[in-house]
């Protein structure tokens, strides 16, 4: 199959996922009192984002199953021995607790601007946005303790996202403490991205395996998966922010670099010796040329730190690709090994 | 047996389970990585807390099991059909629960001072306020995921604790909105305080009720004694503020008053017409006399605004002390009795 053609189907499959994500988030999160709560701790989730977490999910679930792509119902899904459960709402508590993540980082972060719109706590105040986030916190557990799956299955799920949830609070401490350093190695990064980012990935697959049953080794297998594809994803979210045009990119390309954001590619160079904290003279993105950000990426690329990242992403999806094995061969399983082939050569 | 007696056999109780709790910490919430990020979950913890709730847990366990108070092994206690589960993990859980929730409103509302120490976003800073509070939150539902209680009763107590959380959310999000009306009645108020404090107890009570398998009716009558005794305690704790002397308050006498905190005394007094707004002419607790607290606190009780709170809070007493009658007539539960009673007769 032509790289094309591969692009278009894991893209369809996220799509078609996705629209079913969406219209489950006023089932599973309905709006009620008090409303200026529940307008501020539905305000992201509705304000988009590509679903990979529960698409992964669903993927996972329909391979498990060994049922035709989107023919089963999610809401009352055949595990392993038959029973039923709700795998979509399983899918939903792992977005929920992206979502919650993306509202407590930026207010730690001053990030004002999520998904194209303002932050949850520049469009309510940071007491709100706090409160959305404990709220979407409580609202995931709610969410994967009333699955219906065997209650064996369900403790082990709600234990597997409640130490993904203490690693994913580890990570963004470790990202905090790295910001007043310039001696972070690759490792270390990769490690942050490990605990910050790619265990979310990981639960996302594990977590409908843990509930339909499947053996401990898949449910490994799965997991690594997701932490394997979710570091490769961090990673070339950090090449695209300096390879991809800003007009594709929907940004000033080179923001983070600006911003003196360090990334996998900036760590390397840094081992190589390259000034990295001089590198654009511009502190602010609004003020940098296309010229200048050209320059930058040319001494990256020299020092070989775009090539190393590249690779270390290429390392981490083909890893995660082997994973898959420990799942049935078939079509959901074909679409999650394209989607850690797509994820790092996506250009945008 | 007389006042004294009770208070005294009411605070050994506590006391004693305060102890077994207080141990406990390093084993369920023990020091690892990030350092920093250990250290502000841990610390209000470490800071002391008069361990009520897991107090109540731990009572809870042993009327059921109809045990000797203070007899059983809390790590390995008999469940309702023999199996053995970690009650102590599961009394840990909603302790862990109050830590968070008093790390974040303390960001929310401001406070700078908790349990006599400087609070989290002042002692560390406010990022590390909101890492440790969402640790502590996931790390309660790591430890209720992982008490050994039977598999469908762990799930039961999961969705408990989750929903609860929800609640306390709900009643913070009221609490802050509360601030900008005049015209919240009593009743408004005791919801508030339902869902912001007295849903936590309630919790406290029903998840060992869950985990050692006992009848609806008796996980729902020990919820109800939670939810009525913490709304109790709540307004007992208004009320001390007015009728404390201040040295044995450890803190100004008025202060809720001066600061314009409204409370059930409050609220009642604006519904019959007294100018809460003007009782007292400092702005600063620092800067207020004896004498002009002395003066508010008439015309409250003039109003019948401090009756009215006692008769509350007596009335939510007595209610939750007639819920016990679910429990086997034992020793834990006359202590539970007696804690009911003791949260409205306490004068500090």
């Amino acid at each position: 199959m032509s790289q094309d053609a591969m692009e278009k189907r894991v893209l369809d499959a996220v799509r078609q996922r996705r629209e079913v994500v969406n219209e489950a988030v006023d089932d599973d999160l309905p709006m009620t009192e008090p409303d200026r709560l529940y307008e501020a701790t539905r305000y992201i989730i509705k304000a988009g984002g590509k679903r990979l977490r529960p698409t992964i999910s669903l993927l996972v679930g329909e391979s498990l199953a060994e049922v035709e792509p989107l023919s089963a119902d999610y809401r009352s899904f055949p595990a392993l021995d038959g029973w039923e459960f709700d795998l979509l709402r399983a899918a939903m508590s792992v977005e929920v607790i992206q979502s919650f993540t993306l509202i407590h980082d930026d207010i730690m972060d001053e990030d004002d601007l999520r998904r194209g719109v303002p932050a949850v706590h520049i469009e309510y105040d940071e007491e709100a946005a706090i409160l959305a986030g404990d709220t979407l916190y409580s609202k995931a557990f709610e969410m994967l303790s009333d699955t219906g799956a065997r209650p064996e299955h369900e403790v082990e799920a709600v234990h597997r996202l409640a130490s993904t949830c203490t690693r994913i609070c580890e990570g963004q401490s470790l990202d905090v403490a790295y910001e007043n350093r310039t001696d972070v190695s690759p490792e270390e990064y990769l490690e942050m991205v490990r605990l910050k980012t790619a265990v979310l990935f990981g639960a996302s697959a594990a977590i409908p395996a843990s509930l339909m049953g499947a053996d401990q080794a898949v449910i490994e297998g799965v997991y690594q998966y997701g932490t394997d594809v979710g570091r490769a994803f961090q990673i070339q979210d950090d090449l695209l922010d300096l390879t991809t045009p800003s007009e594709q990119l929907g940004k000033q390309r080179g923001s983070d670099l600006v911003e003196g954001k360090e990334t996998m590619v900036t760590l390397h160079a840094r081992q190589q010796g390259v000034d990295v904290d001089n590198l654009v003279e511009a502190d602010d993105p609004a003020n940098v040329t296309e010229a200048a950000i050209e320059d930058a990426v040319g001494v990256l690329e020299a020092a070989g730190s775009i090539q190393f990242a590249r690779e270390r992403a290429q390392e981490l999806a083909e890893q995660g690709r082997s994973d898959l094995t420990m799942l049935p061969d078939n079509e959901p399983r074909q679409l999650l090994d394209d989607l850690a082939e797509y994820l790092i050569a996506r250009s945008y």
